[in-house]
Order: structure tokens, then C-alpha cells, then sequence
């Protein structure tokens, strides 16, 4: 009996939870294990929020409507407006989370064995979701070395085939931090018009940008309306991860009446969350400038940490709360592991995220970790001091070892 | 430009949601039009649900584990155990509704082309998730001479390619009422182990069996352990819609641990809701006495307005809260959309569901609707005395226009 399915069976299983086992193993031997390695803001969810799940009192909690309450759509569509992005109501889905949102963009402008062009390092759930839908994620690869900012646009021209169906980014990034310039999203979207094809622009992060930088999003860029899908959640905006409320919005009718069957398929998002998020969409966005503050000197402790390791790689990212950092060592697996298994400063360690589960190319990001820094910044600096050491520490067992080998084999 | 994809674009828009414009117009003419359409409970959900979720205190709204939170995951193996269903804490996986645990069965069992075999009419909304996951629902048809109950077990097994992963039953049935009796579930279980397939059980209407019947569960079915791969909500159980909180559960490891890597695809389900969920699971099972009761006399109320209307044909459904009538009349959407449109009694008309909508099968169903008995009593009554007069006259003006046919063509 063929048990399951090939997809089901091919499909990556969460590169990140690998670890969790020897972290547990860690904690129990009494390490302190510094977590560097979710997008778990830990940042409490603002007051509004919380308050209006508790105050949800209707009889019955019934469905919402498959397109989302209209308070919602119409708090939105009033968010947009102010960040100056033109979407109305209709052009609003609220889905069950950002990952909803992507799975009905690729549903709805990609059959199966078409592709949808990615960047890499990228999202490894675009993965899942890819899997699910039969679509194939071509990876364009980008590099520590510039802080992983986009190809040039010829690069990603070539790259475009007959069955390309759209570009995919997530600006600013996870997992690079990095956001992308005006004339970098100007360059897609040449691309996508020239092509007949969609950007597909995953903003879940829009405020989080530091030093100043403004956003740009992909409907900002003129001329983009009918060929740009807008990707949205208030997990990270409002620290509201659990809530399970995202949004597919886009100005081409044809990709919202697509949407709108995929979401009657699902029925409805969760209903009293959709009243959390109404209350999170109304509040001043000077809520923002002190959690902005925050991150940023959380980016700023990362770096400070990471320029006591020698040989590694990291330009300054500018956005979200992630980083890649390229390390002077081979594995970065066997160094994640290591950190939980062999290695502890003054009783502390940490766990990270092994870059290679970021890329589609075999062999690429194998010497790199992703970090997140959603930990005050006073355990921020020790966890960073741990990790500095460690890198330091391993890349001389990595060259004892290879000075070994190299003896053996002389 | 090509806009949406050839998936998007044959997916079925919801069925019943077409006849929404012409009830809000009749409203506006001041018919006051009785829902008969919908599946969405009007008991109140109950006070400790509610309750639950009004005390989450978390500070920080975070992701639940992929699996769900341990707390209900344990909920819902007390829950089978009290049920004496066999399922232990590790054979479940909290999911976005019955939805999500319906399309993360189809994802695990089936690749794109593969068979999963159904008997209509059956719950539209497969056919969503069948066009989302690619495979193909391939219907045996059942009849409401004899309540829609299974086909004889060569009919079933005649049905079975090679290509067949599963069959999938809603039990009790959604949209016919119908409960299917142990030997029928036997039946089903015979075919499963000899032909290597599943049998996907949708037993979200659990408890909701009139009568006194007692409810079988695919999983009481002895040696069904590998085979059966079970389908659960709260929505209807306690009238929590809105929750999206659903299981999907089966002994077999490689299923459930195919589902958990799809699981972790989308995070997690939503937070608030599964404190909810648990206390709706710690209640006494007393609590569904007087709804059953209710629900009982509902059933019977729609009965007795059916006996009031010429020449219907419906046996009298043993489960959940719905009922297909077959009519004395040949296009049961024509007359749907007349109900709106052209008829009212007293003031009163009704929306209901034509069930063409229900059925894979073209031409099946063309004389059926399906009616829910999700309104109190005394108003199902009134709107069961105004389809009973509607039926009555328009199965007159189908007889009229059918003699002035003649009359032409004589």
C-alpha cells in the first residue's frame, strides 16, 4: 500500500524545528539557550488588540464572510490609503494569515508545473506552499557580499520563461533584512510588463525599516496596477502572529473574482481576531516609532556582536528583524548543532537558523545561519557575545580538523 | 496576458451564494425571506467557549505550535476517548476549520490526477478543495427514494481504479441528512482494506443524530485503524463557526506525519480560539440534550411542512441539519430564483439551496433543493407553510407552460 502521496512525501519538513530537539537537550543539561532562530516578535500586542478580543460579545461566533468583515476590509483599505498605496475595499481579501494570501496568489495565476521566480535566500514557507500548488519556485541566487540586493535586470530577464507566472519578493526581506530600493522595484516591474507577467509582493514587514529608509511598496511603482499582487498580515506589524489574520489585494479584478472562489472554498477567516485587527489598523501609527527604535537598536546590538567574530560576512540590513550572516566555517548545520551540543559561555548558548534551508540551489547558504533579533536588547548583546565566541571558537576546530586531514593525507 | 490560471478559472464559484442579490432585492420590496439556505447554526455558542476566549491573557497573541496547542490536542483525545474513538493525543493535528483538514487529507493521500471517491450529492465545498489539490472526485450517485443511503458494495467496489486513493463520506450527511448505519460503514471498510485505500470520514455532525440513532465512527469500525483518516470541527458541534478550530486525525504515522509537514507550511491555526475550543471540550456532554431536542423538533417541523406540499419525495433525515427534497417540479434553480422574484405568501418567502450544486454528476439534482433547519421553531414552521404553498403554485405554472407548449407544438 502506497501510503501517502509523492508531494507529501518530497516535501522539506521545517528546516528550523531540526534543532528544537538538542535546544530541549541543551536547557535540560542547564545551558541557557538564547533563541535567535524564530519570527516570534516578542514585542506584546498592542492594548487595542487585546482588548477587542476580549470585548467580542456576539451570541454566536459564526462564520465571517469569505472576503473578510466588511469593518475590516474598509480598516484596510483605510491603512493603504494612508501609507499612500491605492487599494479600495473590493480590492481586499482578508485571509488566514499572510501564508493564506500566498497560497491564493499562487493558485490563482499559476497551474500546476508553472513558475513563479524567486530570489534566494527566500521565505522557506514559499516553499510549502509551492509544493501544495504544483508550482515550481525558480531561485535567482543573491549574495551576503552586496547585502543581498536584487540582480541586475538583464540576469532577471534571462531568467523569465514561457512559463514563468510571476516574480515573488518579500521587501523588506525575511531572511536578509534587506529592502529593496525604488529603482530595483522599478526594474521589476519592467520586467513584469515586458513579460505580461505579475510581481507578486510579500510586505508583511512594510514598517519595519531602520535608519530612516522609507518603504517603497510595489503599487507605488507607476503603471504596476494590473500586475501586481499585494501580500499582507498583521502578525509581525502588530506582534499578533497567533491571530491568523493576512490580505491578498490586488487592482486586477480578474485576480480578485480567482481569489474570492478560493476563499468561498475556505469559507471565512477566523472571526473574532478580524475584530482584533480592526482595532490594530485604527491606532496612530505613531505606535510604531518606539518598536522601530526598539529594533533598530536590536539590529544595531546584532551588528556590534557580530563584528567581534572574525571572517564573517554581514552588510548592515535595513529592514524587518533578520539577518544573514556568512560564516568563516564550512557547515553551518554541524555548527548549529554544535552550539547545542558541544559548546557553552559561561553557561550560555544559542540557537540559529541554518541558512540552507532558505535556498533552492543545492549547496548554497551551507556556511551561512540566519539570525532574528527579537530579543531585548540586553539579552540581545549576551546571546551575540555567546554566538561571536563560538564562531571563533569553531572555525579553529574546523582548521585543527582540516591541518588533520591534511597530515593524514601528507 | 493570461490573468488567472486554468484552475482559477473552472473552479466552481460558490453554488449557493448566486441567489444572495435576488433575496437582499426581495428584502427591499419587504418580502421578509426565511433562510433555508445556510449552514450556519443560530444557537448561541455556548458560555464557556466564549468565556475562554474573552479571559486569553497572553501578552503576546503568538503562534500556536503547528500540531496545536498541547492543551487541546490532549482536549481531543479525551474527547474520542469519551466517544470511544481510538485516537491518542499524537494521531491529531489541530486545523483551520474542517476545511483545512479536508485539503491537508487530500494533500497527503493524493498526488495531482489521483481518484478520491464520493457519493453526491455531497458538501460543495470538496469540490474546492479537490480543484485546489488537483485530483479528481469521481460520484457515485445515491437517491432520495431511499434517503441516500450508500450503494451496494459491488456498486462501490466497481468504482474503485486504479488511480482511486480514498473514499469520503460525511456521515452524518451534509447535505442530505442522512446517518449511514454500521454495516454500510462495514461495507466501506471491506473495499478499503482489500483495494489498499482510505476511507476519509467527515464526522463534523457527530453528535447531531435524531431518533435516538446512535453515531459510528469510521475509526469503531474494527481493522480500520491504517485505513481511516478522520475529518472533525467545532463549528456546528457547538456552534463556533467562526472559531475555525478542526482536527484531522488517523492512527496511521505516515499520514499524520505527511499532514504535520503541511501543517508547519502555514504556521499555525489561530490562538485565541483553541483556549475556546478546550472549554467547549470540557463540557458535560449533557450539554447537547437540549439541542439534539431542539434540533429534533426542527427536523420534524420541516417535515411536516413537506407533507403540506404535492408530490415531494424525502425520507425523513436521522442527522445533522439538512434535508434534499426532491420536487414535483424540473428546474429547481428557475424556482428558487422565482421564490425572490415573483412569489410571496403573506409577505413571506424562502431561500433555499437548488442541490444541482450538490452533485458532480451534469443533469443530477436539476429537481432538488437542499434545505437547512438552522431557525428556531415557530419561524420554520411559517417558512415551511410558505415553501409548502410555493411548491404547490409553481408546480401549477410549470403545468401551464408545459400545456401551452403543447398547445403550440399541436
Amino acid at each position: 500500500m502506497k501510503k501517502i502521496s509523492t508531494r507529501a512525501r518530497d516535501m522539506q519538513a521545517s528546516p528550523i524545528r531540526k534543532l528544537i530537539p538538542y535546544a530541549v537537550a541543551a536547557r535540560k543539561r542547564g545551558i541557557n539557550v538564547f533563541p535567535l532562530n524564530i519570527g516570534q516578535p516578542d514585542i506584546p500586542t498592542p492594548a487595542p488588540i487585546r482588548e477587542a478580543i476580549k470585548n467580542f460579545d456576539q451570541e454566536v461566533l459564526a462564520y465571517s464572510p469569505s472576503q473578510g468583515e466588511d469593518f475590516l476590509v474598509e480598516s484596510f483599505a483605510g491603512y493603504y490609503r494612508n501609507n499612500r498605496i491605492d487599494l479600495a475595499a473590493e480590492d481586499i481579501i482578508v485571509t488566514t494569515g499572510g501564508s493564506e494570501a500566498i497560497f491564493f496568489a499562487f493558485l490563482s495565476i499559476c497551474d500546476a508545473g508553472d513558475e513563479v521566480l524567486v530570489f534566494e535566500p527566500f521565505y522557506t514557507n514559499y516553499n510549502g506552499m509551492a509544493f501544495e500548488t504544483g508550482i515550481t519556485l525558480k531561485a535567482l541566487t543573491t549574495y551576503a557580499e552586496d547585502g543581498f540586493q536584487l540582480p541586475p535586470v538583464d540576469i532577471i530577464e534571462k531568467a523569465i520563461t514561457p512559463k514563468t507566472r510571476a516574480i515573488l519578493i518579500c521587501n523588506p526581506n525575511n531572511p536578509t533584512g534587506t529592502v529593496y530600493p525604488r529603482k530595483a522595484l522599478e526594474d521589476l516591474a519592467y520586467v513584469a510588463k515586458k513579460h505580461e507577467i505579475y510581481v507578486i509582493a510579500d510586505e508583511v514587514y512594510r514598517e519595519f525599516t531602520y535608519d530612516g529608509l522609507a518603504h517603497t511598496s510595489i503599487l507605488q511603482i507607476e503603471g504596476m496596477a494590473q500586475n501586481a499582487i499585494l501580500i499582507d498580515s498583521i502578525s509581525k506589524r502588530y506582534s499578533a502572529c497567533g491571530a491568523r489574520i493576512g490580505v491578498i489585494a490586488s487592482k486586477n479584478k480578474a485576480v480578485m473574482g480567482a481569489c474570492m472562489k478560493f476563499a468561498q472554498a475556505r469559507l471565512s477567516s477566523p472571526t473574532v481576531e478580524q475584530w482584533g485587527a480592526r482595532a490594530g489598523m485604527m491606532m496612530d501609527p505613531s505606535y510604531f516609532e518606539p518598536i522601530l527604535e526598539e529594533y533598530q537598536r536590536r539590529r544595531d546590538a546584532v551588528m556590534e556582536g557580530l563584528a567581534k567574530a572574525e571572517g564573517v560576512i554581514c552588510k548592515t540590513p535595513t529592514g524587518a528583524f533578520y539577518v544573514i550572516v556568512k560564516l568563516p566555517i564550512k557547515d553551518a548545520e554541524k555548527f548549529a548543532q554544535w552550539l547545542l551540543t558541544d559548546f557553552n559561555h559561561n553557561g550560555n548558548s544559542v540557537l540559529v537558523a541554518p541558512a540552507a534551508g532558505f535556498y533552492a540551489t543545492p549547496g548554497m547558504g551551507l556556511n551561512e545561519i540566519r539570525i532574528s533579533y527579537v530579543l531585548e536588547v540586553k539579552k540581545l548583546k549576551k546571546a551575540m557575545e555567546t554566538l561571536a565566541v563560538a564562531i571563533n571558537q569553531y572555525k579553529k576546530i574546523e582548521e585543527g580538523q582540516n591541518n588533520q586531514a591534511c597530515a593524514a593525507n601528507g
